[in-house]
């Protein structure tokens, strides 16, 4: 069978790629399965495996306790100083600890305690629900009357700017938000918002789990107070990998970590029973750092930064507009919508497919067994772009089995539950 | 040089003992060193570099994000429920999540939130700073003045009981004790202090970092509400690795997480804006469970298990018996104290010698390279014997080396700094 023109041109573009040859850094273990799920879980680079065979068998199993002076103890900020350089923010401002819902928690409720006359935290319903629940555990123990303001998304997919503008006013202590939002990928103007909620007095704290590695951060250039996010999506950390957390330099003496853990102490061996704060980005670690996660996460973030931010950026563009360009003329003839904005400056590197029966479209692509999407209630389909591995080829390809279980009507075969029926 | 006879009464010792074979299952990557700090850092089973290889390779390179519906969601109760039986309590109450300062943060803000009309937390100064620094966290965000009341131990080695019960009143909230304290490692009496703590009307919280594994722990028997602890030292999870928690059965219903995490919700990939609290232990976790830290730790909970918790008791007791009888006969004479209790009843399974050189003294041992103890202010030479590796001729030689570096003067070279001064 002659091979379509399109899977042609397809083979071409990547062929031509400037970063096609990153994916080989990768551990491919099955290369018919079109992996697009890197927004859920990044593949398995290769160099990752090594890395932590050498951190269990020469250092844990050799060093034993030693490990701690001789790398470990400073891992936290050492990889926070590497993953500095993908969030447009400077050495000594990023650690790497906790669960990004730890985290949170622990930078939102500094944020409150140091505003301490103000009652209302604003977000949007785009929000990662996890962070809609720990910025209520941080409102329920600020010491006063808090509210989480949730602002609502009129179309389900664009930022609501203008009611977030009209939300932040003198009582608003916070303003928090995904930069990249987990359903439709809009990403807001990462600026644009935080100046508005500075003129309104707030600090600004962005969850970036969806945008780093994927989209330029500019903490600096945006002058962004805080932020979250984990490394185990396009930063490719490994499974409930260690997150992280940022604070602008110039807040750091200012603000206080609720959860003032040994580690977090300025002498942490000194063991003392009265705890002071370490200087810097370190008064915002806890317990003790996990040497093990953390070794996994470092392979990772070294392809990033080798790669380049801004090449990825451009790449994860290139192939995002040729999905959506193959939607238009494939996908959309058959009902299939896009639930992801159109303009790439307003996008991550994930697009949703809605369809009336994604759920069941979703379930029948997956049991068809060539790729791997996720979905998202109501009807989205989840197409994760990882720029680092994934290929125009991939995407040609997801795009008419999508067809195919839609022309076929392959996903009558499944009810809403996910049972075959036939 | 014929071998002195208590180097071959050592010899035999271990050579009759039942658990001896145990020391094979782990990494022992330089036999001439002597590592008595597995109360720090439990070393390498030789099973976890096998097992942390196969997640890496064959589930998270394999089997990519479909590894969370694939056993690593259930990971954390999973784990918890092989804890459980080292601990004395039952399944679904205890998982493996955060660190120990994050899970003592959780569980101690929790109690005093149920607490509302009371206005202390009772301590002692031999408690791990970091728990008082956490406990004083917690009491911060009571939403009412709370007060951390730190007992002092009169000798700064026995548990101050008495003082203890004297200070637990209808005023008290939460009692929250280290089982097993970090210098002297004495031991309390589980369920008279919880006893205690319950007549006043307060809840019981204990932090078993220093016995589990290495005690008999019996959370249910002492009717113990609630517990802490980490598993990177008798339980050799691995350096950082997940810590656990406890909450007994009856108590999960009537206590709320205060960091309501999405894992820690009833259906998390339902993705609500309202968190619902999962039901049973599982509403205690808040982020994505670090997978990989988690596979490490199941080794070693699997060599406890088949050693069996009471004959790993009971050969803990046989060594540090062994240790302090030696020391009675060759140090004791040359000036070094006993800085745990006698008892072994009331003692974990470390040994705190002091000596008025005692950090020089460490200094120099660790410098000759044939012994690895730690070293805890002011005076205490902290020897950790895991019973699962250590063996009778680890003490002896150690036994022996101490007082070399005292007859010898070794430790002059040394300041109180660190530095060869010869």
């Amino acid at each position: 069978m002659a091979e379509p023109p399109a899977a042609a041109e397809a083979r071409a573009l990547d062929a031509a790629d400037p970063l096609s040859a990153f994916r080989d850094r990768f551990v491919i273990a099955d290369p018919a399965l079109i992996y697009l799920d890197g927004n859920s879980l990044g593949r398995l680079p290769r160099a990752a495996g090594d890395r932590l065979a050498a951190v269990v068998g020469a250092e844990w199993g050799e060093r034993l306790v030693r490990g701690w002076n001789e790398g470990w103890f400073d891992a936290p900020d050492r990889l926070g100083d590497k993953l500095a350089g993908l969030l447009g923010a400077g050495a000594g401002e990023v650690i790497l600890a906790d669960s990004t819902s730890v985290n949170l928690f622990k930078l939102s409720l500094a944020a409150l305690l140091a505003r301490p006359d103000r009652h209302t935290i604003v977000t949007d319903d785009l929000n990662f629900p996890s962070d809609l629940y720990i910025l209520r555990s941080a409102a329920r123990l600020a010491g006063r009357p808090v509210t989480l303001r949730v602002v609502p998304a009129a179309d389900g997919i664009h930022g609501p700017v203008e009611a977030l503008a009209a939300a932040l006013d003198e009582d608003t202590a916070l303003l928090s938000l995904s930069h990249t939002v987990f359903k439709s990928g809009y990403t807001y103007d990462m600026a644009a918002l935080t100046a508005l909620a500075h003129r309104a007095g707030a600090l600004a704290l962005w969850d970036l789990s969806h945008s780093a590695g994927a989209v330029v951060v500019d903490l600096h250039g945006a002058a962004a107070d805080l932020a979250v996010g984990c490394t185990y999506k396009y930063l490719n950390g490994g499974p409930g990998a260690p997150a992280f957390l940022y604070v602008r330099r110039d807040l750091q003496e200012t603000l206080a970590n609720p959860i003032s853990g040994w580690i977090g102490s300025r002498d942490p061996f000194d063991f003392a029973l009265e705890h002071a704060p370490a200087p810097g980005i370190r008064r915002f670690l806890t317990g003790t750092p996990p040497i093990l996660s953390l070794a996994a996460v470092e392979p990772g973030l070294d392809l990033l930064l080798e790669a380049g931010l801004s090449q990825l950026r451009q790449r994860s563009v290139r192939l995002s507009e040729y999905l959506i360009d193959r939607w238009q003329e494939r996908l959309e003839p058959l009902g299939f919508r896009l639930n992801s904005p159109r303009d790439p400056a307003r996008r991550g590197s994930h697009v949703s497919l809605g369809h009336a029966d994604g759920l069941r479209v979703n379930l029948a692509l997956i049991h068809e067994g060539h790729v791997l999407p996720d979905f998202r209630r109501p009807d989205n389909i989840r197409l994760g772009i990882a720029p680092l591995y994934n290929t125009f080829a991939d995407l040609y390809t997801a795009v008419e089995r999508l067809r195919a279980v839609v022309v076929d009507r392959l996903y009558e075969r499944y009810d809403a539950t996910g049972l075959a029926v036939t």
